[in-house]
C-alpha cells in the first residue's frame, strides 16, 4: 500500500469505530529511548522513517509532526502524499494538542493505541480537550489492524547475567524493594522500564537496537514477584534458576489480569513510565502510591562496587580500541586512502564488536567530518556523507556494551592542518571538559550546580552548546539513564558516589566544524574533614585527547597539570593491552605526552 | 514582674480562656525580616532577648527554643526561672511541635496570637496536630494582655520616595499590578510584605530597625487601591498626593472589615507572606489566587534603569566611606591606640550616618577580630568583646541606606603581620568571589548554576563556607531581598538584569581567623549572538580588596587581570570623591596598585 491508501484504510477503520481523530506516536509501551521494529506504526502510517515525530488525522485530513533534526528528511517523505508536514515549534505551526483541539468536533473521540503513549502525557491532553469535551479512547491499535506484515515483537532469549558482575544477585534486589514498599507502606512495585526489569533480575536480553533488554514488565510484592514477559524468551534452565528465586514467570501481557486476581492494594510506581492502556487496566479500588522518580532507577544508578570495578575495566579495553582506530583513521588518511564518514563508523564499530565480551554497540556512532561534526545529532549515510581529506576535524561519538560495561566517548581528532579557530575551540571546550570532569565538591549537591563549570571557558567568550552536558550512563544497559543528569536546568537528583555520567561539551559553528570532548566519569569519595564530606568526579573514560589541537596558551598551569596527569593514567592503564605493537605503542606515547 | 511572674499570669489567663498550650513566635505580622520592639513579644514573656527564638506554655511547663547561636546567651537569660532552655537541633531536643504534641491534651486547644504566624507554618502545624485532635486557635495576643509597658507600634510619619529615584511613578507600578491581575483573571492583589507596599506606592517609613519600612497592607483592585497604615503616619499633604494617585488610606486594621464589604472575589497574593490571622478573615465565599512568589517582590528585584543608577552612585559614596574607615583602623592600630570591635563599628556607622541623604544603617555592623571573624553571626558587645592588635584580620562587614541606594559591604583588613595560612584562605576566598563577582553567563539561568564558582576553589582544597554566597538586596528598602539568591540549593528565579544580589564567599577557621570577602554586584546585559543573549554579573560596590593579604602564585593571569582591572575602577571612581586628602589619595592609590 502506498502512504495514501494506508491513511485511507486508517480513515475507514476510524468511521467504523466512531473515532474522529486518531494520532500515533512513535513510542513503546514502555517510555523507552530506542523502540523494536513492531512499535514504529508512526513510520509505517506515515512514511516518514525519522527517530521521532507524531502522526495523526481526521476523516478528512492527515498530519505528521517532526522536530529540527528531521524537517529535511520530512518533506522529502511526505512529498505528494496527502500527510502535512508539521514543523515542530516554526512559526504558525499548531502543535500536535492544538491540532486535535481545532479539527475534533465538540464531544468528538480521540483515539490513540493507549500503549504508545505515557500517563503523564495523557493526563495533559485530557485536560487540554476538556474544553471541547473530547474523550480520549486508548483501547485500539488501528494502525495494528491495517499493518499487514507488521514486524512481530522480538523473539530472542534472554540470558542470565552474572551476579558476578553486578556484584548483587536478584534476590538481594528484590529484597531492596520489598524493603521500600515497607517504607512507603505499600504492597506491590510496578517496574515499568525496561532497563529496570533487566537489572533487578540480573538478565540481558537483545529486544531493542544497541540497549540489552526485553519486553517485560515486573510485579514485585511483599513476598512474590511476577515477571511479565514472552514466556519463549526464558530458556527452561533459566526458568528453573528464576523460581528457585521466587520470581514467577507470566505472559507479558498478563499483568492487567493479574492485578483482578489480587485484593484491592496499594501499588507503588513511577506513573510517568506506566501507559495509559496499562494505567486504565489498575483495578478502580487500588491506591496508587506516586514515586517521584522510579525506585529502580534510583537503585541502579549507583552502581555496586563490582559494577564500579567492571566499568573501570571496560573503559581500559575500549581505551584500546580508541586508540587503535584513532591511529587507523589519522594514518589511513595521511595515506591517501578514500575514506568516507559511514567507514569510519562501520571500521570502529565492526572493532568494537570483535572485542571479548562484547554486546554491540551502545548507540548509532556519530561520525560527522568538517562541517558535518558541527550537526549535533548528525547520522552519516553513505552517498551523501563527506568524504575525510587530511586536514580539520573528524569528530566521532561512539560506544560499546560489553559484559563489564558500557561506554560513550566522544573524540575530536585532527587529521591534518587545523586553523587557529578550530585549536581555539577545541582547547575552550577542553578547559571545560577538565574542570568538570575533576570536579570536587560538597556532597549532595546536584548536576544542576555543577554545569557550569563545562561552560565557563565558553561563556566567558560568549560562545555556548545548545545540549546538556551530561546524562547518566547504565551498566550493561542503556547508554542515557537518570535521573542524574548535568545540564543547568534545575534537577534534584544529588550526585552520589558510584553514579557514572557523561561529561561532553563542546562547539559547533555551522558550516564550519565540531568539536565535542566527552569522557565518562564516575563519583568517588574523597576526603571528610571538619567543612565537608567531598566527592569528586573522576574520569573513567581511557583515551587521549588531541594534543595536536590544543593551544596552551590559553591554559592555566592547573589545567595542564589535569592534562598531563590524564594522559599519564591512560598511558599507563591502556599500554599493557597495546602490548607487541611498537609502533601503536609510539602513538599512544606520542599522543600522552606530557605538554 | 519576674519572668515567673510573667509565666504564672500568662498561666492564669490561658485557663480563664480555655488554652491548654501557648505559644510565642518571634515574627511581626509581615513575616519581617527585622520587627518593631511592639512584637518582641516573645523576649517580654521568656526573658530571652535573642532575635530569635520561640517560646511556649502549658499549665504546668514553660520552655523557649534557641537555635546555635544563641546557647550561651539563652542560658544565661534563663537560669532560675520556669522557662527550660531547648537547644535547636541538639540530640535529644524536640521541637516546638513535638513538645506541644507531647504535652497537650488530646483534643486540646492550642493558642497563638495569629499576627505572628505565618499562613504556611500553621497549615504545617494543624497537619501535624491533628494525630492528636488539637485545635490551633490564633485569634488572641495573650502577652499582650499581661504586658503592661508594651511599646506601641512605631509612629513615625512616612515621607514620600521620590519618582525621580525610583524611576517610576505608584500609579505605573498600580497598572502593572492589575495588568497581572487581568493575566490571572484576578479582581484583587493583596500585598504583605511591607518592603512591597513601600516600593509600590513610592514611600519609605522608620519602623523597624535598619529597614526603612512602615507596617501597612496594600490592596490593589481593578480600580481601586486601598492602602492600610496608621493613619497618623501619613501627612495631609502626603494623603492627598496618594488620594490624588487613586491611592485610598485607610486604618492599618481596616483589611478584615474592608473585605467583607466587598462582594465576593478573587484574590490573588502570596500565602507565605499572610499570617493566620489575616487568612482567616479572607470571607469563605472568595477564591483565592496562589501566587508561587509575591508579584510585587518580582517586579521590585529588577531594579529600574533609575534605581540602577541611584544603586551605582550609593556605591561611590559608600566606596569613599569605606576607604576612609580602612586607611583610619589600620593607622589608629599601628599607633597603638585601644580599639575594641564595638569602638571600629561605631566609628564605622556614624561615618555612615554622616554622608549626605543617609538612613542610617542597613544591618547591624559585624566586626569581628582575630578568632571573632570565624563566627558567622558575631555581634560584638561591649565589656566582652575583642580588642585589636596590630596584627592578623579584622572582619568588617556593614551597609548603609543612602536616598541613592542600599549598601552592603565585608572586607577583612590586615592590621599587620598575616600567616600564611590567612593568606592563603584570603587568597581562594577571592579567587571565587572574583570568578562569580565577573561571570558571564547565559540569559535565564539561576543563582543555583553559579554558586560553584564561588567555592570552586575552595573545594579544589577541601574547603568550604557554610552560608548561601548571595542575597537579593532592596533598593532603600531590605537589605536581605529575595527572591533571586546564590545558593547551592535548588532556586528557580532566574537571574535577570537589573538584580542586584550579593557575592560573598568566606572561610571560618574556628578559634583562628575569618575572612569573608563581599561585593554588592549588578545582573548587566552582555552580547547576544548565534549562541545566546548573554549577561554578566558587575560589582558595583567600589572597594579595595587587601593587597597585603593576596598569594599572587596562587591566582591565574586572568584573575590578576580581573583584580587590577576591579582596582583601576575604584581608582576612578572614588578617588575624585577623596580629593584634597593627600593622604587617603596616596593610600587609595597604594591598596589599588596593580598587582
Amino acid at each position: 500500500m502506498t502512504t495514501n491508501e494506508k491513511v485511507a484504510a486508517l480513515q475507514r477503520l476510524m468511521e467504523e469505530r466512531g473515532i474522529d481523530t486518531y494520532f500515533v506516536p512513535s513510542a513503546d509501551a514502555h517510555q523507552s529511548e530506542y523502540v523494536a521494529t513492531y512499535w514504529r506504526a508512526r513510520a509505517y502510517i506515515s512514511g516518514f522513517t525519522g527517530s521521532a515525530g507524531t502522526f495523526a488525522a481526521t476523516k478528512d485530513k492527515a498530519a505528521v509532526w517532526v522536530d529540527g533534526r528531521y524537517f529535511l528528511q520530512g518533506e522529502t517523505q511526505t512529498k505528494g502524499t496527502v500527510v502535512e508536514l508539521m514543523k515542530i515549534a516554526e512559526p504558525g505551526v499548531p502543535t500536535l494538542e492544538d491540532w486535535i483541539l481545532a479539527n475534533t468536533p465538540e464531544g468528538g473521540v480521540v483515539g490513540v493505541d493507549g500503549r504508545q503513549i505515557g500517563y503523564a502525557q495523557a493526563l495533559k491532553m485530557k485536560e487540554k480537550f476538556a474544553e471541547k469535551h473530547l474523550k480520549l479512547s486508548v483501547a485500539q491499535d488501528l494502525v495494528g489492524e491495517i499493518w499487514e506484515d507488521r514486524p512481530s515483537l522480538p523473539k530472542d532469549k534472554i540470558f542470565e547475567f552474572d551476579a558476578a558482575l553486578s556484584g548483587e544477585t536478584r534476590v538481594e534486589r528484590i529484597e531492596r524493594v520489598r524493603a521500600h514498599l515497607a517504607k512507603v507502606n505499600a504492597d506491590y512495585y510496578l517496574v515499568a522500564a525496561l532497563e529496570s526489569s533487566a537489572w533487578l533480575l540480573n538478565y540481558r536480553g537483545n529486544d531493542i537496537h544497541c540497549t540489552p533488554v526485553a519486553y517485560a514488565f515486573t510485579l514485585v510484592g511483599k513476598d512474590t514477584c511476577d515477571f511479565f514477559i514472552d514466556e519463549k524468551k526464558v530458556s527452561a534452565e533459566f526458568r528453573e534458576t528464576l523460581e528457585k528465586d521466587g520470581v514467577t514467570v507470566r505472559p507479558y501481557d498478563a499483568l492487567p489480569e493479574v492485578l483482578k486476581t489480587l485484593p484491592a492494594s496499594t501499588l507503588a510506581c513511577d506513573l510517568r513510565l506506566v501507559n495509559q492502556l496499562l494505567y486504565e487496566s489498575i483495578p478502580a479500588d487500588w491506591k496508587i502510591h506516586k514515586e517521584t522518580v522510579d525506585l529502580v532507577a534510583m537503585m541502579k544508578a549507583v552502581k555496586t562496587p563490582a559494577e564500579q570495578e567492571n566499568f573501570r575495566k571496560a573503559h581500559v579495553k575500549d581505551g584500546a580500541v580508541m586508540v587503535r582506530f584513532i591511529k587507523w583513521v589519522k594514518d589511513a588518511v595521511k595515506n591517501g586512502e578514500t575514506l568516507d564518514e559511514v567507514d569510519v563508523a562501520m571500521h570502529l564499530d565492526q572493532m568494537r564488536c570483535d572485542q571479548e565480551n562484547s554486546l554491540g554497540i551502545s548507540f548509532d556512532t556519530i561520525s560527522g567530518y568538517g562541517e558535518n561534526g558541527a550537526i549535533i545529532h548528525y547520522k552519516p549515510e553513505k552517498g551523501t556523507c563527506a568524504t575525510l581529506k587530511p586536514e580539520g576535524f573528524l569528530l566521532v561519538d561512539s560506544g560499546a556494551q560489553y559484559l563489564e560495561g558500557t561506554t560513550d566517548i566522544t573524540r575530536t581528532i585532527a587529521l591534518g592542518p587545523l586553523t587557529d579557530e578550530m585549536k581555539t575551540a577545541y582547547t575552550l571546550v577542553l578547559k571545560g571538559h577538565l574542570a568538570l570532569g575533576n570536579a570536587c565538591f560538597k556532597e549532595g549537591i546536584t548536576g544542576t550546580n555543577l554545569d557550569v563549570l563545562a561552560r565557563k571557558p565558553l561563556w566567558d567568550h560568549h560562545l555556548d552548546y545548545k545540549h546538556g552536558t551530561g546524562h547518566g550512563v547504565g551498566f550493561v544497559l542503556s547508554v542515557h539513564e537518570g535521573p542524574q543528569n548535568i545540564s543547568f536546568g534545575l534537577n534534584q537528583i544529588p550526585l552520589k558516589p558510584g553514579m557514572v555520567i557523561s561529561d561532553e561539551p563542546g562547539y559547533y559553528p555551522t558550516g564550519k566544524f565540531g568539536v565535542r570532548i566527552e569522557n565518562l566519569v564516575m563519583v568517588v569519595e574523597d576526603e571528610t574533614n571538619e567543612w565537608a564530606k567531598f566527592d569528586r568526579l573522576e574520569p573513567i573514560t581511557l583515551c587521549p585527547y588531541e594534543p595536536e589541537a590544543i593551544d596552551l596558551s590559553l591554559m592555566t598551569q592547573e589545567e595542564i597539570d589535569l592534562l598531563n596527569a590524564y594522559h599519564a593514567r591512560v598511558r599507563r592503564e591502556v599500554e599493557p593491552l597495546l602490548e607487541g605493537d611498537e609502533e601503536l605503542v609510539a602513538f599512544l606515547r606520542d599522543q600522552t605526552r606530557p605538554l
